[in-house]
């Protein structure tokens, strides 16, 4: 393998399974760190913070700190306050991306006719007049920037709609699609992981478990990419993909140096 | 024109337009019946009772009976006491839905682990909990029947989103498209109008003013098709259009006898 300067892991099925740390994980990461490589964790959450996410990771046993991490409510945040600081944005997602928002001094507007950008997030408090508004504002040919298209998300005991529940809904009566989508498998999320790196994309290695999330983001960003076999993929999914990635390991803890 | 012992009208467009009744609507519609032709009236509203419906029509200025109406929620009700009369149901959908099906005497019931098929229907207290359990029976396989897939609905002062929110949320992140659609252009909404024609289809005209919608429902139907000009589709539409009516009428007013 390469001798990478940076970098950047998926979490769930990479670091962490459910609620249980992989094993071997926080000592890889730990002797990477040691040996001065940077790394930072890219998540597709639309509903927290970064600090929030941060702090639940630590709660899992992972020493993590807030600037490690780029879920997606930062990485909309940050791609917004790059390149539409002067837009009134209307927000239909979870409290953590609109903190997020707020953060990066983004002016937020809850009337949509004020508003020059829609931004879509998984919502735990969606309802008929949020799409409706929504709906209004891409009729008008408004901008849509969506944190992610996620479908499923595996919860504690149960599977649950994400942001594509928000995304679908209004693809479906709109018949448009999300003009930006930030999360994974889009390079935006990368383009913000590999500013936080602070390395070059050609000294980066992109560390996930799925291939058409993980592997095509790497892809997509110009970056190597692994996919390790903790997660959601088998050797014979990967066998069977059109998108292979650079490497396969059984676990991120071949990366221990 | 052939000489038709049964109408079925579509109402928006050609019986009304907004709150406004078309011109000489009334007169025609009185002169059908004064000469003993048998009317009904269909309708892919998903969020009132068949009762309810009608009075909103006669408020316009329409006399009509609650039995010559048949919205989609009472279509849809009809559509499961005839298939599935034994099974027990999951509604996401409008109140005007639920008293449809409660008077058909189907078995609902609020915990989805119990249910063998989901209803859906425009909902106004659309949220991600009703999102979540309806995601969780697609994801079961249990049957999925929709009064409708309409993507938007003209409201008094602007454009609101159709059951097509609701099915395009579930169908994006399920995968999985309804199993039954009631309402037009599904062949099942009319086979509820006939039976309460009581006419043969042969015997029966479709009237309405959009082509994807009416003419295609009547084609679907195999019933004769007339196209009427004072809703929302031009000459120009038919000629262009591969769904060809039979007829293509200025208004309602030219079937007057």
């Amino acid at each position: 393998m390469k001798d990478y300067k940076g970098y950047i892991f998926d979490m769930d099925g990479v670091v962490y399974r459910g609620n249980t740390l992989i094993p071997g994980a926080v000592e890889t990461l730990k002797s990477l760190k040691r040996i001065g490589k940077r790394l930072v964790f890219v998540s597709n959450n639309s509903t927290r913070a970064r600090d929030d996410y941060a702090e639940r990771i630590r709660e899992m046993g992972l020493p993590i700190e807030m600037e490690e991490v780029i879920p997606a409510t930062y990485a909309t945040a940050r791609f917004l306050a790059d390149n539409y600081a002067e837009k009134r944005i209307f927000v239909v997602g979870a409290l953590g991306l609109i903190k997020e928002l707020l953060r990066a001094e983004l002016m937020l507007v809850d009337t949509p006719e004020k508003a020059d950008i829609l931004v879509t997030g998984s919502d735990p408090a969606i309802n008929y007049q949020k799409l409706s508004q929504a709906t209004l504002l891409l009729l008008n040919g408004k901008l849509w920037v969506t944190t992610n298209t996620d479908k499923l998300y595996p919860a504690e005991d149960r599977i649950i709609p994400g942001t594509g529940a928000v995304v679908g809904a209004l693809q479906y009566i709109t018949g448009r699609a999300p003009d930006v989508v930030i999360g994974k498998p889009s390079r935006h999320i990368m383009e913000q992981a590999l500013k936080a790196l602070g390395v070059g994309r050609e000294d980066c290695l992109m560390v996930g478990d799925i291939i058409e999330s993980d592997v095509l983001a790497g892809k997509n960003a110009g970056i190597d990419t692994a996919l390790v076999l903790t997660g959601v993929t088998s050797r014979e999914d990967v066998e069977k993909s059109e998108i292979k990635p650079d490497y396969v390991l059984n676990s991120i803890k071949e990366l221990e140096m």
